[in-house]
């Protein structure tokens, strides 16, 4: 097979990567592990940045989104008892978030991509390996069905996560890793159920964690903070719920409304960087270069700006053969996706029990009880929420 | 002996508050370990917020102050090679800081003091110690010359440090500590050589935190972060002035003039706070009851809204025989002192290294990185320099 951008994974990135440049002309073969059924089913992120809604629409794939996605103005802190409010749209001259959820996403997009006939998607390629690209001669090899596929390519997007083979087919001397290990892990509970509150609640609590999500008016998403050594088996929905209960002001606690879960389970949170996030020809995007904790909810959001910049930057390399900007990829990517973990990192540790000793929590209570007091703090966290600014330089 | 307010420590927050009772007409003696000299030697802080600045004033005692004292506008930090400043003034509106060291303050107060038919002050009073002020039976008692002396008084204000004894004559199960340690020190050098920067520096660096300060146009105060098993005595001038360099952008370290040291001493970093601040009759002011880490200089500054709440709460008591802000100091100091804890450790948090692991670097240029792109993260950092204000609705 022979296409110009080979890219690895099938998840939001790879797709929405494969659209932006086949609305350019420019053509890609996506290689995905799993089926379809797999990869839309996978439960993961539920806000979108404006950044990530732009794409979305320059993607021409926003159709449902733009009726179905639930815009939400501002986010709701509880601690100390207390409930206040980042007004986010205030805060930042007009900008908000939507609630999407990620399973819906990939289907908006998958049924674009497979009808796209600059876009080839292969299911099920196993053992994905990419090679060449430090020589000039970018390859991608794979197993189907037990045959062996090559595909020639000019540049390859790693678009796999965290776990994927394009990271990890990189030498070890040519990549610097940062990674953060956090003592605790997020067990997360959907149900059918309406949410409690119409904005998200994240709740900072003696007990730990808490976070009020949704997907829809009528479905939820509410996680708790657990110790590494929890296991989903001994967390019935009677315990999560009693438990969130705890973790909530009672006023919010009582309009609570409970129900049979669809699916649980728990998460570690990570904070994880790859430099740079270009090898030659082969260029890191999102997960596969990048993990922060779910807190803030940056992940997907993160990919956004890669998207955008590496697509930017193909586009100008088939059109004007300019390849300036796929030099600064990676400079330009890394600038935001530490900025963002930063803020992941900050807003986990604002949020989150790390240890016994008590001057933890009321150092964050003080910071909380600041932040609220001026509007220079509540601006710094809806700004960051809200998404950091794309580099407008990157043209 | 009897007197109406009982005060443990001569340093300035004992003096000041003394002052300041004295000025509407109020009693109280001094009791003090040392002697003047000894008090007037000790090289402490050197930056004074607007709220101490205008507690010098209302205790008039400000005149030196107010000819000598240096009115900074901003503050400079410098990391990743790149030198930014933080204009205080315009980010708050107008406020200030003032450089003027504690020793000429002390001076100046001891200056009024000594003077004030008000205030007695017994220097080289041993062993004190606090009694009855849970019983509604104030007293301090002191040997001196081999001789005891009671002081019986309505109320007790400790002001005698960390290490003072009002705090530990205090019940244990009355009392909640918080505290953390730090897993460095601050090496300071004081020179009479001019300083570096008509501002303050505060440097962030891989090999560690290092900061300009200085107490005129002629005389220097710098700091280096040092591990907690460094000795004094492995610090020559010569070493000292080398690693500075090493810490600032090479342009600054260029102007850098360097002399021989007055004064050369390793200090530990502490956050401590006691709750609450209040037991019966007596009152704990400034360094007995909590303790910040130096970077912010927030110390004097902290002790200053203590100073100022209970003035205004005896004042009251006496003269208007309202007890109620008696009963709100502590509450209402305890807020504004969890605020600066918050400050003083986020400060010393995003400046220091405080292990090898290379992501806490990464992410600690990020937030400067983000603070100083974003007006919202320089206010946050501005208005906590400058002194977050006095509860306007203790009065």
């Amino acid at each position: 097979m022979q296409t110009q951008v080979g890219i690895i994974g099938g998840g939001p990135s790879g797709l929405c990567l494969a659209r932006l440049l086949s609305l350019s002309g420019i053509k890609s073969v996506i290689l995905e592990r799993q089926d379809r059924a797999y990869v839309e089913a996978r439960i993961r992120a539920g806000i979108l940045e404006q950044g990530m809604i732009d794409l979305m629409r320059r993607a021409e794939v926003s159709e449902r989104m733009d009726e179905a996605g639930l815009v939400h103005d501002g986010i709701v802190l509880t601690f100390d008892g207390r409930e206040e409010r980042i007004d986010m749209k205030r805060l930042t001259g007009g900008q908000q978030v939507m609630v999407y959820g990620q399973t819906e996403l990939t289907k908006d997009l998958y049924d674009a991509v497979l009808k796209d006939e600059n876009i080839t998607v292969v299911f099920q390629a196993g053992d994905v390996r990419p090679a060449g690209f430090l020589e000039g001669r970018p390859r991608l090899r794979f197993f189907k069905d037990g045959q062996q596929t090559d595909v020639d390519c000019d540049y390859i997007a790693g678009c796999d996560g965290y776990h994927g083979a394009s990271r990890a087919s990189v030498p070890r001397e040519l990549i610097t890793e940062y990674e953060r290990i956090y003592p605790f892990g997020w067990l997360g509970l959907l149900s059918d159920t309406p949410p409690v509150h119409e904005e998200l609640i994240y709740a900072n609590h003696k007990r730990g964690f808490a976070l009020c999500s949704q997907r829809s008016p009528t479905r939820s998403r509410y996680y708790l903070q657990v110790g590494l050594d929890e296991k989903i088996e001994d967390w019935s929905d009677e315990r999560f719920w009693e438990e969130l209960k705890r973790r909530l002001p009672a006023h919010i606690a009582a309009t609570l409304v409970t129900g049979p879960s669809i699916e649980k389970s728990i998460a570690p949170l990570r904070s994880f960087v790859t430099e740079p996030m270009r090898f030659g020809s082969m260029f890191l995007v999102g997960d596969a270069a990048h993990i922060v904790p779910p807190t803030g909810a940056k992940g997907l959001n993160l990919a956004a700006s890669d998207m955008y910049y590496l697509s930017t930057a193909l586009i100008a390399h088939y059109h004007e053969g300019r390849d300036d900007l796929l030099e600064r990829y990676s400079e330009t990517a890394l600038r935001r996706v530490w900025a963002a973990v930063r803020f992941s990192w900050w807003f986990t540790s604002i949020m989150h029990k790390f240890n016994d000793d008590p001057i933890e929590h009321k150092i964050q209570l003080a910071e909380l009880d600041y932040l609220m007091s001026s509007t220079a703090g509540q601006t710094t966290i809806a700004e960051n929420y809200v998404g950091l600014p794309f580099d407008p330089t990157f043209k």
